[in-house]
């Protein structure tokens, strides 16, 4: 078996080591312990502002941490939004000013942390994973959202431009979203992520086209590498998402005072979404088991092919060399050797044998 | 491998790619955004109203989409077909008329929107699926039915004839259609489309039926691509018959106000009828899965079979060519060579040898 | 791969387009339509009656049909039998003589019906199934009962002689049945039902063991069919008495009112040979899966067999046809040739290879 | 395939149609028809007594089965335990003693009995299941035990020595046993026979080892069996104990007044061996189809090699073959014919051309 | 089959018989009767007790078993750790100090109790396991913990040094812990444990990591068996840890006194960490099962390369030993035995057959 080639290699999802070993830092620190557990990267903290009411709109990069701690006290609606959150202390800081449990802190620096929603005081937080496929490589950002009663801190390491679209809807103050309250911006951060979860999935349902074709044509056993890595994404994306069907289910429920009526209809909606992508979740492994089928049968026909093929040629020259070895016996007494066409007659035998074989195999449909 | 013949590509449907992209043009666009995600085709839209009482009767094709407005205000049954989905302004129209939420008018455009019942105020809507099955190509339509006190509003992009009876019946007012409210019809265009699903079903049967014939005689590898596009076909309709399960169940159960203790009774009717579909659904997956393993079997066993038969051609000729290739040796003193019969001695010991092991290989049931 | 013989194919049991072909009458009928699904037979309907009280006991055949409708006044517990419900008029006329729904009816006539309960008005309605296995061949007969307050309707195609037993029973007054009311008929109408589940378990069971016996020794792909159509059977019983544990279990919880606490009792005895049913089904339908690996692993022993002593034999006549090769040599000089003994020693050198090869290959045991 | 030998064949611990055909004596009774549905074996029944208070102890065996009834009417608590059921008489002469309903009887003397415990009046009763393994056959013979306010009766066919220790502890009166009432006796008895269960887990658990380690060297066909048997075994015993999960369950939740709180927590206690043997039995199964996987891998491993190795020795021959077949050619003008060491090089080469070979298949290690 | 090596053999965590056997000595006692059920070593036994307030601390060994007792009357919170179960007497002293129920004590002696909380009295007493990884070898160790009032006895066979950083969190005083009461402690115990699960986990996914890449490259049978091996580890695992699922949650759930509103948060973050161990579990069976397939695969493959490349090589000398064969012939007349370069001509035509065969293959890709 060849080893699959290094770019296959080089996107494995499933690095389940290292995921591990990340968590394991914790271990043996008291709960609450502040650690991010995921990869440090050297990347400078960005901290954003965005206030808004039905008339009102600023945006400002913060330069102080602590200043987070005044949006607190503002009639607007503010969404702080937290690009890094490998710095514990800046997490840390915002903690205190918004006097957050230390358990819900180390949650949101627990890049393994599943989807849920839970409840400290006032606060609604929302953990919950974003997407992103790029060069075949999926990648697994964790994201949380501590609702308060007029802000939403967004905490993630990275972010795309998956909320690009949100800011643009308040700045523009057009849709529905500068007239609402901050859990509907809950809603829309989250809806956003779940829309991004359909972009990754038509990128895999492409590739999975592609692989499909080849499968019908190539037996070559990277085919079987590439298949082993979707199967590895699928069930890593089913892993991130499907928590989230409940964590989604509970919003919409009249469980939550600070969500109202009006936006849980939104967060039904969304559930139908998050379903949506589960049940395409679910059909992408049934059709990666399948290709698998595919993939198998074609390499165990091809070498039946080969294999039949190479026995039909042994089986047709098997009896004419008899016949051969037959006038190559030495016995004084052998009157087709002094015929005058024994010679030919031989070819004659010899070539009715084969043909009369092959005649037989097509008929046969063997060949 | 060869390749599936066109006609069996062409007929593929799970264009899991194609699906998912039309739903990514919903990304990034506000909640309750209006975009039909279908293919646009270039089809007029067109609205028919029935109206009927006990002893009225009344048919029409709308031709300006705001008269179906009125429709609310009359003491008669309305039923406002809306044939053609693909133009969203139309859609809106009856959309603000009706007073109908900017998230339903979203879910009746999304051709991808699973089956579920909703309350929107005053309405009950229904979201489930049409199938077609022409010339082997499996279609899936969506249908929204909107109850209203007096009216249904139906909306697809296109109809075929299955709701061709219904009309007859109010037509002629001879069965009960006609003295009964509008959650009576809303009951009987579910019948009608479930009631086609069996339709569809013998249709996939008695394909499946005659594909078991052929696997008996042929293993062709088409024969495992059609057997693909059958699985594939029958994952699609599970999907989209399913959560019809729930939604049925949940119009019997006496939650509905709407829905009169009478016409619960059909409901329940329906019900039976839908969990008959899903059993049926059950069984051909089954099937398939069973007629796979009666294909694999068939293969193995053809090519072992000209395995052995090559295997045995062999070994009947090996033991003879070396009889031959003894006397083919040029010892000097070989007393065989001189005999006086020894040419046909040696053609009897290989006839002896040959038959000896034919009659060996029959009693142990190998030829 | 042979087919099956003719036996065989004309049990199969799973003749899946027919029973949905059969069900598609219905479509686009209005509900409550009345007609019989199955197939229709030149068989005259028999009505029967028996009528007993504790004291009283008395039966004869229905000459006109409405005569049933007396038995509702009529202070003694009456049992309608009605055998043939092909003939929707008649079953037509009971239904209005006795004030039953039309879509109750339109379940009387539907022989694909699941087993269910259901209260209409005063009756209670049960639908379950009748098995038969005549030479084999599983027959799945739909039977219904209503009960009412003072009588019993049995509707059914074929009724054989499953319950003999309980006429002879109420006939000779000296069992319980004739000291209750219509509710413990009923349990006991069920009963003989079950019971004769039993027989056809059986049945299936002894063929299951007599084919094990088979695998053991055959290698013939017939078994395989066979396997196939125990396999069917066995998921068409699953299928028709597993929603029967549903229907037992509703009537042994007090659920309705007509069924008296002490037939609950009876019901719930009842509902515990329905579980020890399904048991024996899912064990049967492990058993099949467990042959058809017996089979499996038959089949590819017998094949590497073959394939093995075959190998066997070219391997061993493969090298001493290489010693015959080599003295069949032209070359001027071989001083072999002329030996004395030089015949007798190639001989000599060809036994010793095949013998040592032979030996080696006992030694391994390959032989 | 050869056919298990004698003694594997013996233990069968599935017969099928047996079980079932026992149970078909019972259909067409009335049901509460008194049916022994075990084999008849010549056995005297044998009724034992033991009478015990805190301060008290007695026992004697029955004489007169009418006797028993005495037992009702005592101050300290009676213990009656019936061996050997298959006396229908005696055991309805209890059931009238004792006021046992008929359904009760009909179940304690139906074997193939599902475990469940039902309240009759003011009986509580218990059925269940004891295990035995006597030379690798499994043998599960039911017990059902009914516990009224001050005695309990236990019904069985035969009861080996599993009770032994029970009735010490009552003689010797140094344990709790005698200061507690009937219920505490029921769970005693209940404990006991699952305590057994873990003697016969341990049985099971040896075999399955030994047969692990064989697997590895030998591919023998017996062994399939061995592990068919092996996993019938298992299959049987989870149908026999799985159900008493339930069963405990029930009895250590509070829903029965005849069980005081004291004994409630012993039942815990009992409900937690249960779950421990229903996981070994879990990881028998588990481990049963894990040896298949190992002896399957074995089989087709060792067909492997041989092939291989033939395939290799053949390999090797055919070339050099072929070189003497070419100095056999009897062409007049064949200069190496007439070479000095023309022999000596022709032997030269083919040795050559084998050892090539050889050294070439070492190092791709397929030699 | 090679046999695994010893190395492999040694670290089988399934020692199905031992661990029942194990079990089986307490079968036949009367419940409650104190036997420890592991294998007896040659251990001191140590209790430890640290007591601490918030500006308390105080740690040492115990001499006299009963002094245990003093610590329910202390003000401060006791922890007394019992390192070494074996020692029946030991527990018994404590359980009678500490008023402990004997169904209790026997559920700490039995080192295969299931994971679960109970409560006994005014106590809260949890079972749980944990796993240690040394040189492969997966040890699992039952622990419990009592929780009183203000004191936690904590039974174990060995500790390791899991809990050497709660010890140290309470000697520096620098945490919570010392300002929390019992249930904390509680808390923090089995944080510990599952934190410890966290560095099991990582050592695993190394190893398979390690496996994978070995997998790619070898197909020796050791890896099958440790393949087995890791599978029967993770089974161990997943018993072993599946159950402290439901008792962490019924832990962080209201339903407990003793355990206050804040404790229990940190319950619900343990809960947490322990669904992110079960779903790693999951993922490292579905990785060992999907590596399986890999291996097989792999094996399959270099199987078929040998067959087709042997069988190859066959192919292409058969036709010219042939073409051999027939220049051996002694026919009187063959024209071509006589030309010139006969011979040479012979040879040509042998090696361009050989060239012909090897380009088709090669325009094949069978080469």
């Amino acid at each position: 078996m060849k080893k699959p080639n290094d770019i296959l290699k080089s996107i494995n999802p499933l690095k389940l080591a290292k995921k591990v070993s990340r968590q394991k830092e914790l271990v043996g620190k008291a709960p609450g312990s502040l650690i991010y557990t995921g990869s440090i990267v050297d990347k400078p903290v960005e901290i954003s502002i965005i206030r808004y009411g039905e008339d009102y709109f600023d945006e400002f990069i913060l330069k102080n941490v602590s200043e987070a701690n005044l949006e607190k006290e503002i009639d607007h609606i503010s969404w702080i939004n937290v690009s890094g959150i490998h710095d514990v202390d800046i997490v840390k800081t915002i903690g205190d000013d918004f006097n957050l449990h230390s358990l819900l802190l180390e949650d949101i620096l627990n890049i393994e942390q599943r989807p849920k929603v839970e409840v400290y005081g006032e606060n609604i937080v929302v953990f919950f994973k974003m997407l992103y496929l790029t060069d075949g490589v999926l990648e697994i950002e964790p994201i949380s959202l501590v609702l308060g009663p007029n802000y939403i801190i967004s905490f993630q390491e990275k972010e795309g431009d998956i909320f690009d679209n949100i800011r643009d809807r308040i700045r523009n103050g057009n849709g529905k979203i500068r007239k609402r309250k901050s859990d509907y911006l809950m809603f829309a951060l989250m809806d956003a992520v779940v829309d991004n979860y359909f972009i990754v999935m038509e990128d895999i349902a492409e590739k999975l086209e592609l692989l499909e074709d080849r499968l019908f044509e190539e037996t070559d056993n990277s085919l079987l590498f590439e298949l082993q890595m979707y199967r590895k994404q699928i069930v890593s994306m089913r892993r991130s998402i499907y928590p989230l069907r409940e964590v989604v289910n509970k919003l919409n429920r009249t469980e939550f005072e600070r969500i109202s009526d009006d936006t849980e209809r939104f967060f039904r909606d969304l559930y139908d979404h998050t379903i949506q992508i589960i049940e395409t979740i679910e059909t992408f492994k049934e059709t990666v088991s399948s290709l698998k089928d595919v993939y198998m049968t074609g390499v165990s026909n091809r070498m039946n092919e080969i294999m039949k093929v190479l026995t039909l040629i042994a089986t047709i020259f098997i009896p004419i060399t008899f016949v051969a070895g037959v006038y190559g016996m030495n016995f004084e007494y052998m009157p087709e050797l002094s015929w005058k066409y024994g010679y030919e007659s031989a070819w004659l035998l010899m070539v009715s044998m084969s043909l009369a074989m092959i005649v037989y195999f097509k008929k046969k449909k063997w060949l």
